[in-house]
């Protein structure tokens, strides 16, 4: 991992999920506020989107452990090699891609049997997320000042995003909570993109200079702009999926409950004052 | 920033606010209380109130950055000069500055929009105050030991504050801890304030000697004892806004469930015990 | 404070407090759980019990804070004195009193008032064992190795005492927590008096080397022995109590509710597995 | 304890009880889902399980303190010897193993005489954990790197293990909590085996590099490693478990309200999406 690709592959991953989740949770709670009256029957739709959810998670978990461990010089497989520990930074990854696939096996398993409460996913994720910033936290020793900073920021992310993930667990359907968390998780994705910039710059670009404390203090600010910029994103999301679902709901069902729901949608917006 | 008037400046918008806050809290739960049989219809202009406070929130935003980024050398919005970062202090300050102006769009939207849990506003609040934390954390680096001290007591308050805004939002109306939480807003004020002050002596003070643990000693002290006077002013709020609303709903209403409301009135005190 | 007198008084004051909340509790539930069809109306008695316990709460800490400042050298409020601070750990102790002052008048108001949430007495408590610790934390700068382990083993008593008073003041009427959080305030009473055993021994006991490992390690263990008593007489107590209001309730109201009661009570055992 | 059989033994006595409340949990879950109109009355069962458990958490735990007092040089309880404290780490031993014998006797009253909240056995446990966890943290002074870091991880995963008992006995019957608690306590079962091999290797192995930072990565790996097994036990558990108790059903209540389960079933299934 220990590259430009090798940071920007989990970034990638961890975007794509967090957009994804983040957009469920928008369509799922827009969806549901406005169709009180008239309720379509999507959820044999959703369970089979979960399974498929969890199908991905397996599958970007493969394509990461694959990747660590056989490409440019991983160790093989190999976990120990001439009376020493053999590439031990590539198996710490493996590792880490290994919780993430657990937790896609688990959401199948969860939604195909039935047997356990849906909510094992979430719990399995934020055990991914927690075993993912322990490993980290043991996994920079002896590097440079910034490298370890960054690494640091990673950290931060991923207990909060733990966090969060395991308050969700517990309680159910809060949208906001469910927002804040795919947030954190887009955010620890852009976050492995700008560790690759600093770390690997692609050729062109000048290097960083590791131990200069100005690098620090930058980067502690640009984190709080990518959590600013996705804040922004997930409203612009939030707008047009409203629209999307305003729209589409119209053309279905104004003419059977029209009258219903512009009375009843009064009624709410005084409740929620 | 680094001057008397960039700390009085926050530390003005943080005791208005956490006062305007703490006063709201008290007259809703106060209003309630009393009101059981007279509720008065308060709801449109409570919203209107909400969307103003965002509206100010945003305007102290604005006033913050701008000052900020153009007042005496400040960045002037180049953050990259001559080969190196320009002033990140001052980026630091817009940066939270931003990010308060980003909760009173929250609000506005929210309010006027219908679209989203009105918990989302202290969501995006307790987001603000923790990246507030954040970058304060990252912000002290190699100055003098009191510089750091105090700086730090500012981290810790700006915490608290944020995991009891967190807690807010997730239950409701539990007016406790909304108090609680206006208070720590207005904490941070007054020790901004008190940073401005040691700091920065206004002309005719002397100097605090910055590596004395004497006076840090002093100023852990110091730090309760605004703490003691917010809670001693909240209280003496409370009663006032107790009284007002009294004597008020007195005139209103006293002709029509005086004697509905007596009896309710005891049967409620032992009902509470 | 620094003498054996000064660790002593408030030792003491933490262990009648908790135990009587220790009490207090158990014989609140117990009654309860033994009277659900004759139940006594004790509720005025038990609120004028709550004012009581703040007028005494009131007195602990006056006699604390004039103790501070007045006896045997204590800063006699004067803050400043030829040109440095007067007697700062005086005053450290003098503002911990203060808070738990102000947790006392605020359960008088409370509780005669009736304008505001019972758990308000809860919260200022937290809140004073909290602004403890904060004090407490800035209190042992450049003393002696054990001398700081034990004021740290203060520290750690006093944050898991005032999260489970906050927690506790959120939830209602559950007894453990109640137990938990009354012996987590016994357990700072005892460790008040140890550490005045520790570093200032009465006449005729041998010094402690207060730079020892083996001390640390020793007190590390003691620390759990006084909880473990603590929890071994708290159970004698709730053992107590329990026969205490069983053969009192027998003698009031066998004759009435006898059928009733044992029917009752062979149902209740069977829910609760 | 400083020795293989020392280690061995705790961790044998976690794992037991942690699969055993795994199972346990697990059990109770898929009994009650599969027994919505065929409820077998096996309360009283289950309460005489519970005592048993107690009665073997006390033996247990006697002997645990016995071994450390009395095997192979202990200190036999002797706590002061020729002018200084006598083998403290066995005192410390002994002390842990105490709190879980106190776990064992409350949970014993608990359910013979129904006068306390069942939670209270929950309390107890996690009671128990965090002292252990207290008294390792004080407990590898002046060890060598690696000895440190295993004691830290151990640390580590009974604060966790403390942690998640602690909120499972506030909430109720959340068959997850009651997972990853078990599989907590597992984990500290299977790390204490751990580190008999690390620091006490049986007669052939090589010794490890106590000072060598490629095991201390290795061993952070070797901890999710462990992680990730106990995972996949608890859920081949859970699935052997659901078959049993399914085939075990099928026999007793076919005949009678076979029409009806089904029918709920599919209810229920969709319901859960």
């Amino acid at each position: 991992m220990g590259s430009f690709r090798g940071h920007a592959l989990p970034g990638t991953f961890f975007i794509l999920m967090g957009f994804w989740w983040s957009t469920k949770g928008i369509l799922k709670y827009v969806y549901k506020k406005q169709t009180r009256t008239c309720y379509l029957s999507s959820k044999t739709f959703l369970r089979r989107t979960e399974i498929w959810e969890g199908v991905v998670a397996v599958l970007m978990a493969l394509t990461g452990m694959v990747g660590e461990q056989f490409i440019s010089g991983g160790p093989s497989l190999n976990l120990y090699k001439d009376g020493q520990w053999n590439q031990l930074l590539g198996w710490h990854h493996t590792t880490m891609y290994f919780f993430f696939g657990l937790q896609g096996v688990a959401q199948i398993i969860c939604f195909t049997t039935n047997l356990l409460p849906t909510s094992l996913s979430k719990l399995m994720l934020s055990n991914a997320i927690f075993v993912e910033s322990f490993i980290f936290y043991n996994h920079t020793h002896g590097r440079e000042m910034l490298d370890v900073f960054v690494h640091q920021l990673l950290v931060f992310t991923t207990i909060l995003a733990g966090l969060v993930t395991f308050i969700e667990s517990l309680t159910k359907n809060n949208v906001l909570l469910e927002l804040l968390w795919s947030s954190l998780i887009i955010l620890q994705g852009t976050w492995f993109w700008q560790i690759a910039f600093v770390l690997y710059p692609p050729s062109g670009s000048p290097e960083w200079n590791l131990s200069d404390i100005e690098n620090k203090m930058f980067l502690t600010m640009c984190f709080s702009w990518h959590y600013a910029s996705i804040f922004v994103i997930t409203g612009l999301n939030f707008a047009f999926i409203t629209w999307l679902v305003k729209s589409r709901l119209r053309k279905v069902c104004t003419s059977e409950v029209g009258l219903l729901k512009s009375a009843e949608h009064e009624h709410e917006s005084e409740e929620e004052v």
